[in-house]
């Protein structure tokens, strides 16, 4: 069993994954992009995107799924919305420069709404919805990914655990950033009890044949995690729709693949026959606060609201309610003085990495 | 206990409700307006948002929170963003006149994004979304709603039901409309529990001290509706997320109330003081499919998403995968020709608000 018995400052990890980036042929500000949103990752807690995925990516890259010069470009456009083509790129480089894009077709007129293909995984989708946030509009990222949750009252996974990220800024408080995989729990969860060999709540997953699961294993034995709410009665339909939602907005309205046939995260699974697309597909958003209502007046309901949410009543047992994003803030604070703590086996993974380009961690 | 034993024409309830909007003192265009989204909820079958509830936006007028005669307007605007003030209307008029100016501004700009302050409870979301996918657009529609549900870890009511509804064209096959309660369960399910005395699932409700319960009757006696995932393992702090994006879009970006001082759709529960806002708030968008990608592209593609997911491998004792909108298109489609069926409780409620301004059902 791995425990966190490694801690590095976040500028050790930095420089590590800026090396690895530029030694996959990465120019050179994307490869400080790439690292950025990695890191992002980590700094906020979720452990599961972060420098932990490194060894993936360069995989994905030595099996031909990475063009590490890619051609990045606007193919389609109207004042306030537009699809960029990835050209294959790291999702880390290419979600960045399409927020870019939507951020200054908001400036012009209003919000801007870029879809993407032809795209790779994109890291957490807050790190791409905080650069709206942090210039007074509100950030929205969502992307679809490998297929491994079913739809309501099925047994394929059709669906990936396509999260949605909303950043919305504040003043006297952090953003709100709520950043979901919209099923029931993110995959991260289910590798984390796989590797301790503990059971998992009722609700997340189900076996080969549609029947509920605690063991993490069926995973792997093919079953499918559910969509949010788990079963019908508790609402898997929505979570299904919301997961249907990110995948056509990311998928069908970009041209990239959508459903059964978005490529894997990992290299070693084969690509299904008739792609209908190019790579796979996000979908970012951002929407300038005063496009609605007078900057100061907003911030002074938007902390109001923050402030009455956070007072609301408990029940027994709990201290406080939780405003979306405010644990992975409380994360960023504290990692970035603290340092970045890693599993073994990720420290290990990553000097494997390391070894591959010459590059010391 | 009260039956589905009346079934009536949509033509003869149409006339009806324009007559009563109409003696209310609605212009007839408004009177039409307020019609036809009322009768959208009866003719998709979701029942509890249609005629059924005609004589609550009567006694919310006779309580003198509804303007039968408003002055809506766009009072902020750029290329592709604005915010609506209602004057007070029915929010089945104001919601359709705000999403025709998201549409217009889609027109010129690509997308267009509405919030609404100062409006009232607007039926069902999807009667707006809808307008843009009849239209080679995608809808989005979602409002704020009278506090019911209880944040992840609270005992108090904050947040409504606050549904979000996406409509995205096809061709071949009906539009995608996704339109749901970020809730467990909506509350019109509870009232019918409530009515039948029958127990509901594990993870729609909790008492007033934040234990689960299934007595649909505990909503009553301080108990609260949960979000989506029911409970912190089930990702309910999810619903709770999504619920609160809802509510900040609505409330917050448009000037509207938010949060527990959301004014309540039932005439004799009193305002909150202090209230922040005016009345409640909706957020209506629409995005051109041409905006991204060509039409003919996009129809072909989304029409093969449809397909795949209709003919995904189903669990045992289920026939096929729904894709959200089918059990509503459905519905539609059976109750335009044979009628709409009422319970004899909503029968006998329509006819009370026919006496009142001497208008035969």
């Amino acid at each position: 069993m791995t425990k966190k018995n490694h801690t590095f400052p976040e500028e050790q990890l930095n420089r590590f994954c800026i090396s690895v980036f530029d030694a996959m042929g990465c120019p050179a500000t994307d490869a400080i992009t790439a690292t950025n949103v990695l890191l992002a990752a980590d700094l906020r807690g979720i452990d599961s995107h972060g420098v932990a995925r490194l060894s993936g990516y360069v995989r994905l890259w030595e099996a031909g799924r990475i063009n590490t010069k890619p051609n990045i470009r606007l193919v389609h456009s109207t004042a306030s919305t537009g699809t960029v083509d990835g050209d294959a790129g790291l999702g880390l480089v290419v979600a960045p420069k399409a927020m870019q894009i939507a951020l200054e077709k908001s400036d012009a007129a209003g919000s801007g709404w870029i879809s993407v293909t032809n795209s790779n995984h994109f890291g957490i989708a807050a790190a791409h919805a905080m650069l709206a946030s942090a210039q007074d509009k509100i950030g929205i990222a969502m992307t679809n990914a490998s297929p491994l949750v079913a739809p309501t009252f099925s047994v394929e996974r059709m669906l990936g655990t396509n999260p949605m990220c909303f950043a919305i800024p504040a003043k006297k408080h952090p953003a709100v950033v709520a950043d979901m995989a919209t099923s029931a729990a993110a995959n991260g969860k289910l590798e984390i009890a796989q590797r301790e060999g503990k059971a998992i709540p009722q609700g997340w997953l189900q076996t080969h044949a549609g029947d509920p699961s605690v063991d993490a294993h069926e995973a792997k034995n093919g079953g499918a995690l559910l969509p949010l709410g788990s079963n019908r009665d508790g609402g898997s339909h929505k979570g299904y729709a919301f997961a249907s939602v990110v995948d056509i907005f990311s998928g069908v309205l970009s041209g990239a693949n959508y459903g059964p046939w978005v490529p894997p995260f990992v290299s070693f699974l084969p690509l299904l026959p008739d792609m209908p697309g190019k790579g796979l597909g996000h979908f970012l958003g951002a929407m300038r606060v005063d496009g609605f209502r007078p900057l100061e007046e907003y911030y002074t309901h938007i902390d109001r609201w923050i402030a009455r949410f956070k007072s609301a009543k408990t029940a027994e047992g709990y201290e406080k309610v939780i405003i979306p994003g405010e644990p992975e803030t409380a994360h960023a604070l504290y990692r970035t003085t603290h340092g970045i703590p890693l599993f073994e086996s990720v420290v290990n993974d990553l000097e494997e990495v390391g070894k591959k380009f010459a590059i010391t961690l």
